[in-house]
């Protein structure tokens, strides 16, 4: 007789019947007259507790192996003295669906690389690690609930470009059919070119890919990029209180559906953030930091991560608040297509996010009037020619628009207090890692 | 003053209010003393009514070209002689954000390469293309609602790979700083990586890369794939039960919040699936079709896009349905990671979908058990090492499980009515086309 699978979490619905749990082998007690076998499926863990008795069953149990996949039948059976529920399964069958070799490649001990070699495992053995991926989901549900609601259409963008138009630099490149396409660093030219379509908001979550060799524990070779576009907006104003409040109603839900298991496995307290977030120009936190002794060579237009990480102190000591906005970057640091305020072309309308000292979203009011395009890609040295089909968008009628692009990873980084892009990710990759 | 923006499709609400609205010139009609324009946003179109004076506005309106973006404000007045809506605005003032410049590059009468060249008037200016993309939002919203209900985590995995694993054929190459990467033709081997790695069931909406130098209607170099992996399966039956009842829901939700709109724009029904879907083997559709005289040269095993037409054609007869599962197709068509059947080892626990004569999904129970995926690897004459990273998932107790990869364009270019695959995508790549 086959019982349907019944998860750990709800055994104690079952108290008295017969059930199978699916899931993996936790640990193995194996004493002499008890066997002892700790299952774990995605919900939790429960004791299997088997009398040796010299049957088949008992040889069966003798010879599991920790991780194994197996199903186990029995009676789900009232036991005070267990720990795990309080309740305990008197297994009738145990099928091993899949055995697993022993040992394992990977323990408690292992370094982040090897345990990144054996990522499965490591995620399927570590609970705050399950969450992560749980979280994700909430998350992304969470932002995509706010931009439905404010109208937003969900784009997917082309990743294969004919021309490495944004740069140059940093940019995949690949053989196609006989000649050369390139991998988007972002969904940045095309979420314009919906915007030039008559699309109000772009809203879209995909891959985006730089070839940049950093070795940081911020920096990937691929991740995941959120990215928005707001058409007729009145200004920058406009896409930062859009992602202020994306965020805030994400967090929220991320807060209410997982904070007590995010604060027992990773001991993070997730705040929902209130709106809107502190904003400061480029300009005034240069000053702040200045006034802090902060003088960094090399680095006098942008901040280095200490300038970062500083300034969210200083602004969280302030005002108490985990986000900030830098706004009014200087022109030399901001592409092309950065919009410039009409009384002071050496800056841009565009900001960074910061979290926590972290940034998380680089975003811009875009210029949308092609001559004034034309002119910033020329002072910025950039050929018209291979832009033609992305500066073609502005000759017939673009509106004036703007938006972001926040890298999903970096936000879970923040959000769950974990020391790598690399732990925020289910398969990195890295200028050294393209495996598994 | 600033006036706020206020969308077409609700300026009945202030009918006797100066209000602004934003969006593109439609058409002039410059009379000899009217001047009529009339503006088009995403939400409907409304006459500009001007009366000639002499003045400065005057002058702005003639001077206006088609599809400029312009911010009209005026007041709102009912005016039961103009079709549209039976009101007008009288403007009092009219700001061109974006000039168009004239003429158009693409009118009514283009074919449909050129207006791929220039996609993003394309879809501005026909209202079936916008509203493509709304239909595509709510579609993968409702597949989203199903996958979560369902308890699906949604995951993002590398599109850049070590090992061009799958086949080896139809990959693309990059360099890779000093090496080569390929681009993933569908999540597959790291969807079941995340199976391995304990998520019960993924969902993942998301770019896949084909190499493959096909010119039809219904191939692209690269597309939206929507993935699904199911864990704990009891068979392959689960995986057909979930898809069936993921995309009723999803195309409910598409018939309920746009089924006028389609009606109206494309002059298609949008019927609600019952479920589940009919279900015939390989061996029963090659029946039926060589009953039918159909006897294609070299498609023996396969079914050909006819043989799929012809089949969809005698379901919908037999059934009423414009869905049927093909399930058990021949290991020579299969990869080497679907599972056979105990009792049959020549054919494969795998399906496709068809609706309305399309292949719209591949899926499949996989082979979970090491030294069997080991056996059918070898017997594809595939090396082992290459497939290291994959077959090193199944070492450790991956516990049965299968899935599906369904064509997004695809669903939308059935559903829709679509002549091609180019007319269901944003900006559409395939051997020729890389650009804009």
């Amino acid at each position: 007789m086959i019982h349907s699978r019944v998860h750990v979490s709800d055994l104690r619905e079952h108290v008295g019947r017969t059930v199978s749990v699916c899931g993996w082998v936790n640990t193995l007690r194996l004493q002499r007259r008890m066997q002892f076998v700790i299952v774990r499926d995605n919900t939790g863990m429960v004791q299997v507790t088997h009398k040796r008795d010299g049957g088949p069953l008992e040889a069966r149990l003798e010879a599991l192996t920790p991780e194994s996949a197996v199903r186990v039948t029995g009676r789900v059976v009232d036991a005070a003295q267990v720990k795990l529920g309080g309740l305990e399964i008197l297994p009738e069958e145990v099928e091993v669906l899949n055995p697993a070799a022993a040992p394992l490649p990977i323990d408690e001990h292992t370094g982040l690389e090897q345990r990144l070699d054996w990522r499965f495992l490591d995620v399927r053995r570590r609970p705050a690690t399950q969450l992560l991926f749980a979280v994700q989901t909430t998350l992304e549900q969470g932002m995509r609930e706010y931009a439905y609601e404010q109208g937003a259409t969900e784009m997917h963008t082309p990743k294969l470009m004919g021309t490495a138009s944004e740069s140059g630099a940093e940019v995949f490149k690949l053989g196609y059919f006989g000649r050369s396409a390139y991998l988007a660093q972002s969904p940045q030219f095309y979420k314009q070119m919906a915007i030039a379509a008559g699309i109000d908001k772009v809203f879209e979550i995909g891959p985006v890919f730089r070839a940049e060799p950093s070795f940081t524990s911020r920096h990937a070779t691929e991740f995941t990029g959120v990215d928005v576009e707001l058409a007729w907006i009145d200004g920058v104003e406009d896409v930062m209180a859009f992602e202020e409040r994306m965020l805030a109603h994400a967090i929220a839900k991320v807060a209410d559906a997982h904070g007590e298991a995010i604060a027992e496995h990773l001991g993070v307290e997730v705040t929902v953030p209130t709106t809107p977030f502190p904003r400061i120009t480029m300009a005034e936190a240069h000053e702040i930091l200045r006034k802090g002794g902060w003088d960094p060579e090399g680095v006098k237009e942008d901040l280095d991560p200490e300038g970062e990480r500083s300034i969210s102190a200083h602004i969280k000591e302030a005002t108490g608040h985990e986000f900030v906005f830098i706004t009014h970057y200087p022109v030399g640091i901001r592409p092309f297509y950065h919009m410039r305020p009409a009384d002071d072309p050496s800056v841009t309308l565009s900001f960074d996010l910061l979290w926590r000292g972290l940034e998380v979203t680089t975003g811009a009011q875009r210029e949308h009037r092609y001559d004034v395009l034309l002119e910033q890609a020329a002072e910025k040295g950039m050929s018209p020619e291979p832009l033609r089909d992305y500066l073609n968008a502005f000759r017939y009628g673009c509106p004036p628009h703007g938006g972001l692009g926040m890298g999903l990873g970096r936000v879970l980084m923040v959000m769950l207090g974990l020391d790598s892009i690399r732990e925020a990710t289910f398969l990195f990759r890295g200028p050294n890692r393209l495996t598994p």
